[in-house]
């Protein structure tokens, strides 16, 4: 018989989840009081500022749930946090993990979660020290994540000027691909070996390069592409009063994104501008950084980095063709109350 | 026709709620970035700690949108966040608050909710710095509230001594007997006139007597009733690992509760033991500090605060009548696995 959340209850849950996270999270460092009070107690390190985000995964909405790991889901939920901690130039510390939860849940799913969450954290040092546990016929995971950050070290969105070379790390659409991939097939279908569908599952985060980013000082604005790689360059230009100009040959599209584009009937651009479903950081220069910071992104990752336009006085985001041809494009993003699609 | 967030999107509602908030809230103190990043920031005050709570109000599990204003449901859910922070002797300085929201919902209902924020928040001076904002087919309220509190000062659950005098403040059980009288009523029924229902809406919280208590270092154990007086009496002895009596011709039951009781058919005692619904404290000290939390209590505010029993060596709770009989009792608290009616 599955041991089910309802045949446990809600403190036979905590005592299980406290369990697992001594045994298996790492102590957070300055935690002065952990799980088991009214609230968690924290001794901030001094000089440092203290960021804190939080993002929510709602199902159906976020995820479908026969299509993902509860593991795969619990990276997933706390690399969204992590990403927007480094895309400021910070570091994770503490999760609090909020979760509405059907009463049939099984147990084990939601161990898995956890250890989804404890894959994600322990390699960062960074530990859940509380949250929320309660019923919902719609489940959702929603994560408030605490970080830090030197005050010098902080890169934001809203300091960039025009004249100054846009870059993005990594693959951004692949994610998206993957999702699509994921769509598009039978729900018992093996998609293991599918690559894109793995950055999918598990995009991961640039939490190192984006703290080395910061750490630089070479940086004039930062952001993740959660939004999708235009509405999250949009929200710099908006932000930082600028317009944006995209080489569209620049785009880092790869062999593999262009494939997935194909069988999916889709444009591999749509993908990776307007889609992109994953943690990559866009990062905004002065001219004569960029190769300072491609030097520290290379240094604390594997993670390519791209030039792919610059800032502009003139307002709007224009996409330059290899032909010469130019398109003025809005600043599409993910707007959660006007899309419609599964979003991750 | 009424304005809904599927027609002003996630970034229309965004901008709705900055500007909300700009020139109706209070600016946060020690905030070095609010609203409009990927992160907030703060800048810690040396010396003092952090805590950090969550606790998440689900539509149909924590509340009945027919039966509670926007504004009143926005008071609620703050309430509980800072009564948590309350209880540990903290102050609360920053609210991060994450909506699952219907695309339909009207834009007013959701201002209405952050005006409820706002009243309970900007009197303490705390304010909302972030948040997130997502769809959700079963609407819910998570909020992280972060507070500070001098180490010295904190009161934890688990420091108390056999021997320890138990109090308790205001009037626990008023509120669930105000529930219970909203859900007695027919939908339409205009409930405003009753004192009790005006405590299920708006319970009202102990901060300042949280803090005073904190403070004073008078107490040995504090917490608040959010999982009924029994229930979190069951936490204190749970983690202090002691036992209580509870003398039960001293606790305070109002003639409003014992009215509201007999119309709902109710046991009194059991509103005020086990339902409770309200955010009352239960503090231990040692019998000769009971007249200076008294003192303490009465200086900050109007509740009343009330010896109630002692903490003893022996394990479990018993309830001591006048009587001379003594009963057994289960430390029964809110379960939400378990549980299945209306809980705020």
């Amino acid at each position: 018989m599955i041991e089910t959340l309802s045949r446990i209850g809600e403190f036979g849950l905590i005592e299980r989840i406290d369990r697992l996270l001594k045994k298996e999270g790492v102590p957070g460092s300055g935690l002065t009081l952990g799980l088991g009070d009214d609230c968690a107690a924290i001794r901030p390190r001094p000089g440092a500022d203290l960021l804190v985000t939080c993002d929510a995964f709602v199902e159906g909405r976020h995820y479908l749930p026969e299509r993902i790991s509860s593991f795969d889901l619990g990276r997933r939920a706390m690399t969204a946090n992590i990403s927007d901690i480094g895309a400021m130039g910070g570091w994770p510390l503490y999760a609090l993990v909020s979760l509405g939860l059907k009463a049939e849940t099984p147990v084990g799913d939601i161990e898995e979660l956890y250890r989804g969450f404890l894959f994600e954290l322990n390699p960062l040092g960074a530990a859940v020290i509380g949250g929320n546990l309660t019923k919902s016929e719609t489940p959702f995971i929603d994560i408030t994540l605490i970080g830090e950050v030197e005050p010098a070290d902080m890169v934001r969105r809203s300091t960039a000027k025009a004249g100054d070379v846009i870059l993005v790390t990594g693959w951004p659409g692949q994610a998206a691909a993957g999702l699509g991939l994921v769509l598009a097939a039978p729900a018992d279908a093996d998609l293991d070996s599918e690559p894109l569908v793995g950055y999918y599952r598990t995009p991961g985060h640039r939490v190192r390069e984006g703290r080395a980013i910061g750490r630089s000082h070479l940086a004039t604005a930062m952001i993740d592409t959660s939004d999708g790689l235009l509405g999250d360059l949009g929200h710099i230009c908006q932000d930082s009063r600028v317009g944006a100009e995209l080489f569209m040959e620049k785009l880092p599209v790869s062999a593999e994104l262009r494939s997935a584009a194909k069988r999916l009937g889709k444009d591999p651009y749509e993908l990776l501008l307007a889609d992109s479903d994953d943690y990559e950081l866009i990062v905004a220069c002065r001219p004569e950084h960029v190769e300072g910071i491609e030097q520290v992104v290379a240094e604390v990752g594997q993670a390519p980095s791209a030039v792919i336009g610059r800032l502009t006085d003139e307002l709007g985001i224009r996409l330059k063709w290899p032909d010469g041809r130019i398109t003025q494009t809005e600043a599409v993003g993910w707007d959660h109350f006007k899309a419609n699609k599964v979003k991750s």
